[in-house]
This record gives structure tokens, sequence and C-alpha cells, in this order.
């Protein structure tokens, strides 16, 4: 079994990874990195659920993980009959998809992607566990090869010496684009809020930046407004965690502010990502609110006295009206016009906005 | 020599304490308070100086530190001629205006004071250092008798039960406005997001707001908009490091895109303070930009990789069509009518906004 394409390699580096083998998903550990490169084992499918509860991985790690724990499963019961190994099967796809509120939907998807692959497997009589981790490598570089057309899209938005502003940490389409700014010749000047309360963008999308040669600077959460207004921001960009069918972005909590300000502004906002027919309307989207506990500390320091209370949204939701274009893999789409997507529109609908 | 009104006495607690005492100043070291209740002892002007540089006080602290640095001054040249002390005096008062940049101009107006006080010793025989320490006293119960005027003015504003969002930390305004709730029986729930990098929010102005007894959340800073929008918060307050006679707040970083959220979703924006005539208009303004090592660690742990650059502008500027109204201890104005405070306008001036 072969890992993802070699030309797509340099990305697993910065990737939520995720590899089933020997009886065991092994989950990059997205809580310390980079200051620690280390690794949870899950044994079970049970503890791959618990990994993503817990935050080993985040942001699309989820996705990957949840399917090589689906492969652990099928390795879990390959013992029993193939009637018990459906059963099996269902009940893991149950647990893994409801590890996390706001991961569900499009959790449930991936995992009936594996049972697909697990039926075929049956039929054909193949190692069902490898069958299910084919699967999930070829779902893996579908995605990639989707993500390098959205980048594509995306950088040709931004001026050949330009200043762009993220949010929080996509790992692939952050990478992607980079590589595809320096393959144009784009000279990028990236500012990163650090996103707490976990730091994704000091830690992961800064990293990326940097190891990618890029020239890039590191705010607090509270300077997107000052930076977009003093250091000629041309473009604020962020991945969601969900673009509904009606337009609205679900993304790491603070885009929807940076979005209001960089429409106060006039600096555009590109989401990229395809809008989820499991989300026909905003309605249908759960904000998920995580430990309060994690906002009380920074770097595992407390900062606020005992009685104190904390709050935390993992999400915001930031309207159509501030949404410039949603970059999808078909081509730059108006938020209010997404149901051309869903019907395969390429450049043709292409959005000029 | 007695400390102040016995009656604001218990505001001391929270305030910027700087104390002159045989022969030396002690600064309530505000960087690791209210975990560690530790003083820096500046045993020269010049050390008080250096720690108004080095943030050990921040807020409102630096001007009763610097008018106690002047105390300390008169000390030091305590055994020279009037001639010379006088030179000495005019250089301390020179060094301190200037500890850092964006206290500057209000610096000098509290030296200013010191120096009458210290004129007016030399002319009655009396000694130096106390006078000046008691003209600095003079000046800080002054500030509260002002500051308790402008908490009167802003709960004044505030619903019967209400959601209240601050902005850093102003221990006194904040001090008075909850004291003034209470007097008042209104029900506040609070929430302060954290303020990086120095979490004044979370350590400062929680603590406050807790021990006084009010309900207190603390949020990360990228989530003031999603806490506006889901938590029915009636008003959005902050301090001001300056107000422009033009109508421009200047404050912590990040006050600008609050008021812009808040602007966005309808709640208003309310700033308390009096408008600065040493600033006619925002051109005089200098925003300070601080060490950018501090947005690239938090609580003393690193957070982003080596070679990922830092940046800190220290405060930004709101612009007056975000500010529902300035809170002055002569009434609420609009800040577009300012001049109006100068003209010593009272309540008639009120604006409802």
């Amino acid at each position: 079994m072969e890992r993802p394409d070699k030309d797509l390699a340099f990305m697993l580096q910065y990737e939520n990874v995720a590899w089933y083998e020997d009886g065991a998903v092994r989950i990059l550990d997205r809580r310390c990195y980079p200051r620690t490169v280390s690794f949870v084992t899950c044994r079970t499918h049970e503890e791959v659920a618990q990994a993503i509860a817990d935050m080993v991985t985040q942001s699309a790690g989820p996705y990957p993980a949840a399917a090589m724990g689906m492969a652990l499963a099928a390795h879990e019961c390959r013992d029993r009959s193939e009637a018990e190994q459906r059963a099996f099967l269902m009940r893991a796809a149950d647990r893994l998809t409801h590890a996390r509120p706001t991961t569900a939907k499009r959790m449930e998807r991936v995992c009936e992607q594996m049972t697909e692959a697990a039926e075929a497997a049956w039929k054909s009589g193949a190692n069902v566990a490898e069958a299910i981790k084919a699967r999930a490598i070829e779902a893996n570089n579908s995605r990639y090869r989707k993500i390098a057309r959205m980048a594509e899209y995306l950088v040709g938005r931004f001026p050949q010496d330009g200043t762009i502003l993220t949010q929080c940490f996509a790992e692939t389409i952050v990478g992607m684009m980079l590589k595809e700014a320096r393959a144009k010749g784009k000279r990028l000047r990236i500012f990163c809020p650090e996103t707490r309360p976990y730091f994704q963008g000091a830690r992961l999308t800064a990293t990326v930046c940097y190891e990618m040669g890029f020239d890039v600077t590191v705010i607090t959460d509270n300077m997107p407004a000052f930076v977009m207004q003093n250091e000629h921001v041309d473009v604020f960009t962020s991945a969601a965690d969900a673009i509904t069918m009606d337009g609205y972005v679900v993304n790491k909590v603070g885009t929807f502010q940076i979005a209001i300000a960089a429409k106060y502004l006039g600096i555009p906002y590109y989401v990229t990502g395809a809008p989820d027919v499991v989300h026909p309307t905003i309605d249908t989207v759960r904000i998920e609110q995580r430990d309060p506990k994690f906002v009380l500390e920074a770097m595992g320091v407390k900062t606020a006295r005992d009685g104190v209370k904390g709050y935390y949204p993992a999400f915001d939701i930031t309207p159509p009206e501030l949404v410039s274009g949603v970059v999808t893999d078909r081509g730059v789409f108006d938020p209010k016009d997404l149901h051309r997507y869903a019907e395969g529109g390429v450049q043709a609908y292409e959005v000029v906005v």
C-alpha cells in the first residue's frame, strides 16, 4: 500500500497525518505540533473517536482519521462472521460520526464511503481493513486534487505583489495556495492571526508559510482590523468548516469579526471550500460549544483567577453579504448563487467580484 | 501624609499603585498581577522611567507613577542649591515624559503640575519631595472624583438587567462603574476579552469584576462579534488612552474591530474619558509600536517557530462614526461635538444616542 501521490507528499508534514497500519491508527498530535512531533496511537476505533473528540487532530484532519478508524474497526472484527462484521462496522461508523457535533454531517458521508469499500471487499474476498485504507487514501488524493484547483482560483485573485490575511489553519489549502503562488511567481506577504485558544495560526499556519519561504508575520486576534487598515492587505482569506448552500460560512471563531472589518475597510474576503449539500440552509448548522477552561489558559498557563467563567464557541457564522466569493474547485462563486456549483458549473459561472 | 480618600481606598487594590516613601517609589507590577502581588522598587527617577517603559504599570498607571517619580527626583537632588534642584527636576520631567511615546503629551502636563508644587515649596520652605507627593495624591483624588461622575453617566446608559462587553483594563473606571451599578441596583453580566498579548482583560478586568461580586466571563479576542451576536450584549464600553478633540478614540489594539462589529450588529459603543485638548485632531497621535516578540509568546511560552515575525501596535484608532457617545465627567457627548466639553458643558449638552 503506497502513500499518496509523491507530488503531494510535501503536504503530509503539515497534514493531520492519520495512518492505519499493523492494527493501529497513528494520528499526528496537532495540539503540540510543531513544537513537538508526536503521534497518538489508537488500538481501537473507539480510541480514534476519542482522539477526534479531544482535538488531537483538527480542521480537515478528523475525516481521514475517521476513515482510517474504519479500517481499524474492520481489523478489530476480522475474525467474526460477515454479518457480525457488518454490524460492527455500522456501530463504528456511528461512533466516529458523532465524535464531534460540528463534523458529524460530513463524517457520516466519509464513513458511508468506507462501508462501501468494505462491501466490495466482502464480495471479492479481499482484506477488508486494507480495502478501507485504500479507499481512505483515494478519498484523500481526490481531496488534494480538488484543493489544488481551489488554490489556482484563489491565487488568481491575488496581485503579483500582495499582502494576504489568513485566519486559523487549513493545512492543505494554505500549502497549495503557497505552492501555486510560487509557481505563478507571486510574491506574498502573509499576516496570520494567532487563533486563540489553540494558537493554530501562530503554531501551524505561520510554520507552513515560513518553511515554504514566505514572509510571514503573526499578530494577536485583536489586530486584524488594524493590520487591514495600515498594512495594505489585499485579500482576507480563510477555509471553512462548512459552507451552507445559502452562502453562510461556518469557520473558526473570529472569522465573522474579521469579515465585518474587511467589509468596513473595503477589503475582499474569499473563502475556500465546496458548498455543502448536507446544509441546504444555515439553520441546519449547530455551533459547537467546547470546554470553557481552554479560554482561561494560554499554552497551558492559567490566565484568569478562580471563579471567573470562560466561554468557548468553536466556530462562528459569516453571512453571505460579507463574503466576496466562494472559491471552489469549479471556480469562484457568488455566495448567493451556490446552487450553480451543485449543477456542476465551472468557470463559465465564475463570478467577478 | 495620608493615603487618598478612605472612601476610595477600595480602588487601590486594583490601581496601578505607585507610592513615594523613604527615598523610593514602589510600583505594583501589573505584568504579573494578580497571580503575584509584587512591587518594583525604584531608587531613582531614572528607574521609574524605565519601569514605565517596561510596562510595569499600564493604562492610567504611568501618570501617578511619574508624579511620584518627580517626588523621588526632588529627594535625589535635595542637598543641592535651588537652581540646581530646578534644573534637575526639569531633566527628570523630560525623562519621565518620554518614557513611553503614547503617554508623552499627557505626561508632560502631569510633570508640569509637579514642578509647580516644587516652586511653591521652595517659596514656603516646605519639603519639596513631600510637597510633590501631596500634589500627586491630590491629582489622583481629583481624577477619582471625575471618574466617579463618568461612572454615573455610563451606568445611566445600562439597562436594569444588562450584559456589558468591555475591552482591556481601565482600573478606576471599571471599579467605579461596578460600584455605581451596585448602588443603583443594576444587575450586570460582563464579558471581558482577554486582551492579548498581556491578558489584561483576563488577569485584571475579570478579577475586579469577580471580586466586586459580578457575573464575569472571559473570552478570547476573536470572540467579541460572536458574543455580541449571540449573548444579548447591551453595551460595548472601553476607556481610552486618548480621545482627540475631533472625536477619535485611541485605545488598546482591538477596540477598533470591536467597535466596527458593534456598529454592524447595532450595539452602542460608549467610551469613557475626557477629550484631550493636546490632541486637537487625530493627526497629532502617533501609534506606539512595541517589541514584536511579545506577540510571539503567551504567558511567557513561545507560540511560533523561529524566523516567523511578530507585529505589535499597542493601540488602534476608532473613528467618531463608530462611537455612540463619549462619557465624560460633564455628561455624554456626541464624538463630533467635543468642543462643548471644553466649553465646560454639563448635562445640558448631554446627547441622547
